[in-house]
Formats: C-alpha cells, sequence, structure tokens
C-alpha cells in the first residue's frame, strides 16, 4: 500500500516551518511543480523557477530560507534549511527500500556450499557459485552472476545481470546497477619482443560499505593486490577503473569517466563525465575535476581543474576564452614585419 | 530459402532506370564492388570509387544520375535517384526481418501474470517477470531480463542479454543491440554534509516507435517524470543517456556519446561519437555535433559545433589552425618589447 | 594445490643470474616489493623505487644488469634481460590457465546440432544456440549467450555473461571478459526524406589467435563484409569498434576507445583511452597515439600523435605550452595598435 503524509506528518519528518496552508492535507507524492497534482507536494531550489510555483496545483512546497520571506502563493510553504536534501529525504519515506524476505526463485542456480542467509533474495536465472558468502538483507535481481568465492555484505542490492567475479567483496548496503561487471582482469600484459603476454591479475575488488556502482560500469581486479572503492563512492554509468585503482571516500564520478591503473584518487572528489585520468597518478582529496577534462599529471588537493591537459578551471577559462580571439590575434601578428 | 531477384525485378522493386546488361540475369546478393561475385549486384556512391567498379564482378550496379552519364562498363546499370537508399531498400529485400512464431523455449521463466502475445518469441533464459505485457511480433533473443511492470509494444527485436527494468515502456517496432540496460537509477543524491543521500528515482524510460538502442548503451529512469526517447532515434552503442533527457524524433548519435540529466535534444539532431552533453541544456532542432564535442550551454537549432567548449563548427576550424600556428605567433611576439 | 618454486627453481625457469641470498629458498608467490612477505619475490623495474626494495620482506627480487650494478640488499638478487617480462613469466607459473574438464553445468541449454568438443567446459546458465561449435579446450563461464552459428575455437576463454551473435568466429587462444557483445550490428542507415532506413548487418566479426577482449566492449559485425580483428590484438573495457573495422596484429588500445566504420587500423599500434578515430580512415602501422585523441585524417606508419585534430606529438606538446601562455601573448597584442 502507497505511503502517505499530511502537511504536518511532513514537517515533523523534516523539521521545518510551515507557512499558510492546511496541515491536515494528506499528501501522496513529491513530484516537479510543473506536473504536480493536488494532493502532491513539490520543492523550489531556486529563485529561477519560482514562476513555475504560481503555475504550480502542489498542495504544499519545500523552500528555503533565503526564498521564503517574499513569496506570495496558494500553496502551503514548508520552510527547510535545504529544499533537495528535504526533497530526497521525502522521496525516500514515500519510496522506501524493498526488504528482502527470502526469495529463492526456481530458475536460480545456487551451488550448495554457498552460506546465503536465510532472507536474501535470488531473483530468477541468478547464479550463485561455490563458497560464496551473502549476508542478510541483501537482494539479487534477475540474471546476476556471482563467481567463486565472492563475498557480498549486508543489505545489497544487485540490479538485473550484474557480474561479481571470483572473489571479489562487497560491504554494505553497496547497489550495483544492471549489467556492471566487478572484478575484470586488469589490463596487463609484458611485450616479449614478439607478442603480448598476459599477466595473471590475482588482486581482487573491494567496494566498500554504502558505494554505488553504475550500469555496465567495470571496474578491473588489480594485478597483485586489490582494486579498492572507498566508503560511500559513486560511479555512475559506463565507467572504467583499471586495475589497482583506490577511489577515496565520498568521491564521485559522473559517467563514461576512465581511470587508468594504478592511480589514487582522493576522498571527496568529483569528477566530471567523459574525464580520463592517466595511470600510477595521485589526485588529491577534495579535487574537482570538469568534464571531459584529461589528467596526465597529479592534481593537488582541493583544486578546480579542466582541459587537456588539466589546468586549474579559472586558468581554463581564460586560455579558452583566448583560443576563440586568436583571429584577432592572427591579424594583428600579420602585420608584425 | 534465400530470396532472389532478377534485374528486372530489382529495377521494378526500386523504380531505376536499366542501361545495358541482361535483365533475366538472376541476383542472389548485394556486395561491395570488390567482393561482388557473377551472380550479386553492387553500388557506387562517388565518383571516387570508379576505379573499384571496371574490375568489380558484380552483374549489376546501382549508380545516381549524375555518374552514370559517363560510364562505361560491362554491368547492368542500374539508375537510381539515391543508390545508397536503393542498396538499402534492396538488401531489405533479401534480408528481411524474421517473423516470430510464438516460440517460448523451455528455459525461458514467464511468469503466470504476464500477458505475451501468441506469435511473440522467447528465446532461451529470459526472464519475464510479474505484470509484464507484450505486443504481437515480438521477438526476444537469448537472456532477456524483463522486469515488473514493463510493457514492449509491437515487433520489437531484443538482442541477447538486454535488461529492461520495473515499469518502463517501449512502443512499436524499437530494437535493441546486446547487452543494453533501459531503466537504470538516474544518478541522483544529496550531500547531507556526510554523505551522498540517495533519491529513488521513480520515473521510467518511455522509447518511442522505431526507436534503436545499441549494445550496451545505458538510458537511466527519470527521478520524478520519465526520461523519454522520441520517435525514430538511432543511438549507437555505449551511449549514456541520464534521467530525464529528451532525446527528439530522428535524432541520432554515434558510440559513446554521454547527455547528463534533465537535457532535452532536439529533432534531427546528429551527435558524433565521445560528444559529451552536460545537465539541464536545451539543444534546437537539426543540430550537427562534431565528434568529441564537449557542449557545456545551449545550442541554437540548425548550427554545425564542434570543440570543447562547443562552439559554432567554422570557428572551430579557424581556430584550431591557429593554434597550429602559435609557434609562429609566439616567434613574433617576442620581439615586441 | 599451489606452485612454489625455490629460489634456484626461479632463476633456472628465467635463465637470469643469481646474485646473494639463499638459492634453496621456497618462493610461494610474486608481490609488489611493499607487501611481499619473506616466502615470496618481488620485482624492481625502475630506480625510482628502490628505496622500497631496502624495506622489503620479500626473500629475492628481480632485477635488471642496469641497476643491479650498485645494489646493496639482503635479498637474493636476480638478475635478468627484463625483471617485468620476467615478472609476467613467473606469475603465469604461479597461475596457470584453467585447463577445461567437460563440465556442461545442468543449468545450460546446449542445442542438439550444436558440436562441441568433449572437454569444453560450459558453465551455468550458458545458452548454446544451434549449429554452434566449440573447439577443445574452450571454458566458457556462466551465462554465455551463443547465438547460431558461431565457431568459437581451442582453448578459448569466455568470462560471465559474454554475448556471442549469429554466425562470428573466434579463432584460438581468445579471451573475452564479462559482459562484451561480438556481433552487434553496425549502426548503419540510409535516410529516406522521412526516416532513417535500417539497413541489414549481414557481415560478420572474426576474432584471430590471440584477441583479448576486455569487459563490457563491443565490436559490431560487418556490413556487407566481416569486421575484423587480427591476431594478437588486445582490447581494453568499454571500447567501440564499429561495422567493417579491421585492427591490425599485435595492436593494443586502452579503454573506451571508439573506432568508427570502415577504418583501417595497422599492425602494432597502441591507442590511449578514450581516443576515437573517425570513419573510412587508415591509420599506419605502428602508430602511438595519446589517450584522447580525436582522430580524424590518415595517419603516417610509426607516428606518434595527440590532439583534438591529431597531430604529431611533438607539435602538441608546443602547442599546448603556448595555449596556456596566450594570457602573456594576449598582454603584447593588446599593445599593437
Amino acid at each position: 500500500m502507497p505511503r502517505t503524509l499530511c502537511i504536518e506528518g511532513v514537517v515533523a519528518l523534516l523539521g521545518g516551518r510551515l507557512q499558510g496552508g492546511n496541515s491536515k492535507t494528506v499528501i501522496v507524492a513529491v513530484n516537479t511543480l510543473k506536473n504536480a497534482q493536488r494532493n502532491e507536494i513539490s520543492f523550489l531550489t531556486s529563485q529561477r523557477y519560482k514562476q513555475d510555483l504560481f503555475h504550480s496545483h502542489a498542495a504544499a512546497v519545500l523552500v528555503s530560507e533565503s526564498i521564503v520571506s517574499d513569496l506570495e502563493c496558494d500553496q502551503a510553504v514548508i520552510c527547510v534549511a535545504d529544499p533537495y536534501l528535504a526533497f530526497a529525504t521525502l522521496q525516500r519515506y514515500f519510496h522506501p527500500n524493498l526488504k528482502s524476505s527470502g526469495i529463492r526463485h526456481a530458475t536460480a542456480y545456487i551451488d550448495e556450499s554457498a552460506d546465503i542467509a536465510d532472507d536474501v533474495d535470488i531473483a530468477a536465472a541468478c547464479v550463485i557459485a561455490a563458497g560464496v558468502k551473502i549476508d542478510s538483507g541483501t537482494r539479487l535481481e534477475a540474471g546476476c552472476l556471482i563467481a567463486e568465492g565472492v563475498h557480498i555484505g549486508h543489505e545489497c542490492l544487485l540490479h538485473a545481470g550484474v557480474k561479481i567475479e571470483y572473489a571479489c567483496k562487497l560491504h554494505n548496503r553497496v547497489i550495483i546497477q544492471a549489467g556492471a561487471v566487478i572484478g575484470s582482469d586488469g589490463f596487463g600484459y609484458a611485450w616479449t619482443g614478439q607478442k603480448h603476454l598476459k599477466i595473471p591479475q590475482v588482486g581482487c575488488v573491494v567496494l566498500h560499505d554504502d558505494v554505488e556502482i553504475g550500469a555496465n560500469t567495470c571496474i578491473d581486479r588489480g594485478a597483485l593486490s586489490d582494486t579498492v572503492i572507498q566508503q560511500g563512492v559513486k560511479l555512475d554509468n559506463l565507467i572504467q577503473i583499471g586495475h589497482n585503482v583506490d577511489v577515496g571516500p565520498l568521491t564521485v564520478m559522473a559517467s563514461q569517466v576512465g581511470i587508468s591503473g594504478s592511480t589514487t584518487i582522493g576522498k571527496g572528489c568529483q569528477l566530471g563525465g567523459q574525464t580520463g585520468v592517466a595511470g600510477h597518478l595521485t589526485i588529491g582529496d577534495g579535487c574537482q575535476i570538469a568534464g571531459q577534462t584529461g589528467v596526465i599529471g597529479d592534481l593537488e588537493a582541493g583544486g578546480v581543474y579542466a582541459g587537456m591537459p588539466a589546468v586549474p578551471h579559472r586558468m581554463w577559462l581564460k586560455t579558452s576564452a583566448l583560443v576563440m580571439r586568436l583571429p584577432e590575434i592572427w591579424k594583428k601578428i600579420k602585420k608584425i614585419p
């Protein structure tokens, strides 16, 4: 049964301050200002979208202190410190995580030697190989392929067709989107003079607590020691993480980023989409790297970077603007004898 | 049994004008000028490849009016308005779409509550969850994973290992290449001050009529409302489409393009490979964007763009050329006191 | 049972020269200098890491002649021509390829008409369609989907969830990482004036001996003739190979590279990550192309290239450096009346 909450319940949950409206109105969902219906709540994160508010059918709206002062509208206004965070919290109330209930689909294959907690869900066409251990509360959607010796922690969620290769380890509350590959061989060869000799990749991949991995993203296993994704890291879709990379806690990468082997990414970094980082580098804590950046050297902590090769973002803005003025520069240069 | 067509049948099908050759010769296949055998037909789309024609064993060749006038060759020449389109049409005659015939492989799992038209083909190891609806003429190749509440229209073709997640909707004649993921969670988090709080992604993905999605491409479900791929859009392999993106009708994207969340792409656009488009942007109708472009602002309809950041293509050509002359510029600059 | 080797056995295997240490010490594994335990061997490939050697617990270390002369350490030192190659060889000794043993998992579906050598391993949830031929010594991990008419040679290894589409051909000792798609449709359409008309893609993909394909990499089938990956090519993860591409022997591509249709890549080339190559081009033998390069014209054999558009690497270094000096140039330019 879908959850509901009256406006005063919303305030109780989020801790905000209510202004106007009927506190008993029942809210059934969160929606955008444009699409919200009469029994829905919405949110306003920027002055830019104020116009949408006047036309909205929403019963209530989450706004910040800085906006609320000059607000005249029909909706119940709930003033909160961070409307986007309040929206997220409320949305999580309306859409709680599904609980596992111990379903083992008849078409799933589970090796006898696997050690699976009673309440783990294993959907159709999953394959659980020998020696796998899966802890309580975890759910596997259809077609997940879990190789020998893998350990999956508590309350993880693996979407359809995820592949976890030999002996990799997922800690707790890890979410993996469909089609992702955890533990493919690192790209390691030695040149013999005649051919590329494959080097066995004997490290694993370790995904720490609260990591999320995007759809069809690939994380290579380490060559000797492990590839490590630290606690709270969020990786978007189609990302490549090379062997022996170490991604620091809470770092976030947008889709199609590629990190080459043995690079260390600091804590709390943000990498824009399609950025590439060369191998054996060190990216300091808290770096912000724009999309399509090409990182070919170490980056200092706390910096903001862009460009190929990566330079401080301010520098990139300046030089990019001047590249556009090259025709003008050229015109003047031609005058010089 | 493979289809055949005599040369006069080819002319009847394509509506061209025949010159030379034997109209009764039987054609069994289309091939390149270089590889064509005696009972095959080929095509010439550019003066550049004329030389290949003289050495070709093809029985007949499709050419355009502009080329045919000064053509001297042994082959039957069929003059058509657009030889490439004629080639496509003929190739479709020789290789018609397979018809579905109602095959349900014994190893497929189909939930009792699923509503599947009689003639739908479901190959080995597919999983069809509860509440799925699949319309007439659709074919699923091996290992497709179709989640709860998905609706797949008429005459769709899903290649091996395609994953369609919860409640997504495919209209008619949609083709999805192997390994693609439709409906993975959008990349949405709110920062609590301590961690990235996942925002439930409760929108869906809608693929309209005649859409084709490439291998291992990922299309994220919307955060609140849907991610929409309009009629006739063709997406190549390994593309990322973020949550709440709207791709306009007939737009084409080459492989490895990435579109960030909430961006709207117009009708009839062409995006070159590895191009990235930032979030919350509007790309006008008919834009042509070169490969590896980085789009970080809105683009006007009908423009041709390149570079990072994207600028009009003409501008990019000019500035790129001048970047190559920077050593020359530098030399002269040094003379200035 | 894990393999072991005493130091004198290591020397016998690798053909090096031993200096110091106890030749009877038993070695159980290779490891990095930092992580090595007392019964492990390590390797030193650069003077830069010499410091690590002094703190290492390794029983022995592989070094090159140029380093060994001034080396003072407690370890047994084995002097070899190429320590990295020696490491690779030794690692292969400790981790030999698994031999296939004729396992056919009960949950795999194998069509009656398939011709599978007795000793081939087929893991859980694999699907082997009609007319497939698999030669001796090959191993398929869980969930591989092999379409009609595919031929897989001797001693190949397909990781979990690999998809091989209709009639594609793998020669011998081919390795394919998880989730890769071999033989998806090429991206070919003809414009009718109203819509993009799909052109049936009737060529195949041929992977020659000793090719390795990375996780979630996609190789499109040819439009008319085949897409060909020559002997010894190594492709990393998430790479896109368009239809009718021909990749020359021993060429190596890092992850997320994209090669557009009908391009020919020479022998022994190296392509850095996220590089894109446009269609219908010819890349000469032995080209080295930096990461994120955009290749939009033919490249001469033996060159080193970078940039978008690609230019000789030396040129790119020079112009990139000068772009950073544009503020300086601009300052001087403003003085010119």
